[in-house]
């Protein structure tokens, strides 16, 4: 199956459109392409207008719940990488993957939150989605968002 | 207006000197010049030994002087690139902004925190400042700092 | 001293064993080599199946022991770099360092606990070791780690 086609098939799953228009948080880019490198900036899980997880995992959500929200981060990065390169196919490799959880006190379980971000990736690119990845649980996010996710990949 | 006359503008507007030597805060180097890219260490709103706002975000501090601390950081970060590359001219292009609030338990307006180092960077260095962001709100910030902020730019 | 050497003798002095095989978190690989950089994932003091610093710094974790959280941290990260470049003669510049300690409400010494990570990489690579540096406190750190580091190199 092609990556488009993978993609795709993740966001049927997740039953979220990832069509549209990707609205931006404030004053800067959604990427920036430069000397081979992509660099994308912080995704909230958010769909249309709405930040589709809130709240603070391990009391208000899930860990259930909170790998969904790093799933939606991730697929709104693979969005903005195909807008960036024209297509899912020009993805030569994904480099670092920087994942924020709004964490409750006490809550440890940070990579398994990760891990979901990780498998849509590996999933959609292949080899190609074998990154490098850092997980911590931070006070708080924008907009309440429970998981946070920014990214550098490396075009082919 | 040349970038190094916007750049004194807005140090005039904050009301703070960025001529004297940057302090650093440990066992490490302000910059390092590779391979086309700079990166910048994490910059707290420090102005010559002083940390000009302290304290948490959302209750000691407003979100007014949080975006004031944000600049402050995003000023030093531009000093560095001065140092690093000669000249703010040689600034080619601004790829990842990262910005850690030290953030009261509900303060969510991050974004908004951030957006006072975006303006500046977009002020200071036109289309070459407009970047890829991420905001979080963590538990602590060195010396009590409300703010903290690093980057990584290409050079021309 | 070779860096191999010194690699060993700091190894000695923290008492652990660094060779054995380096255990990874969840779904994502421990280096990417890409383009002359190496990024590095997120190391916590693990050693061996351990993780040997646990804890909320500034209460549970006192600032000496955050430190050797920090240069456990670092040696992993460190070993990758061997294992990535085949030897750590051929690390060219350490780029970028981000600290990440699990601390107590107030405790600020962040740049203290990133202290001993910096202190480590200047001693093994000399002047390649020298790094930019972001040194943040977090509310949470996976399986409970102290401290959380990532790196980014650059080869020879």
């Amino acid at each position: 199956m092609s990556r488009e086609s993978e993609f795709q098939a993740v966001a049927r799953e997740l039953g979220y459109d990832f069509s549209g228009e990707l609205q931006k948080g404030g004053n800067y880019t959604p990427f920036v392409r430069h000397g081979g490198q992509v660099f994308v900036s912080g995704q909230v899980p958010r769909v249309g207008s709405e930040i589709v997880v809130t709240g603070r995992v391990g009391t208000e959500v899930t860990l259930a719940r909170a790998q969904l929200a790093a799933k939606v981060c991730v697929m709104r990065a693979l969005v903005l990488l195909r807008q960036s390169l024209g297509s899912l196919d020009a993805v030569g490799r994904v480099l670092r993957v920087t994942v924020y959880v709004q964490a409750a006190d006490g809550f440890s379980q940070l990579s398994e939150v990760a891990d979901g971000a990780s498998e849509v990736l590996f999933r959609v690119l292949g080899e190609a989605g074998v990154h490098t990845r850092t997980s911590v649980g931070v006070a708080q996010l924008p907009k309440n968002a429970a998981v946070e996710l920014d990214l550098i990949a490396a075009e082919n």
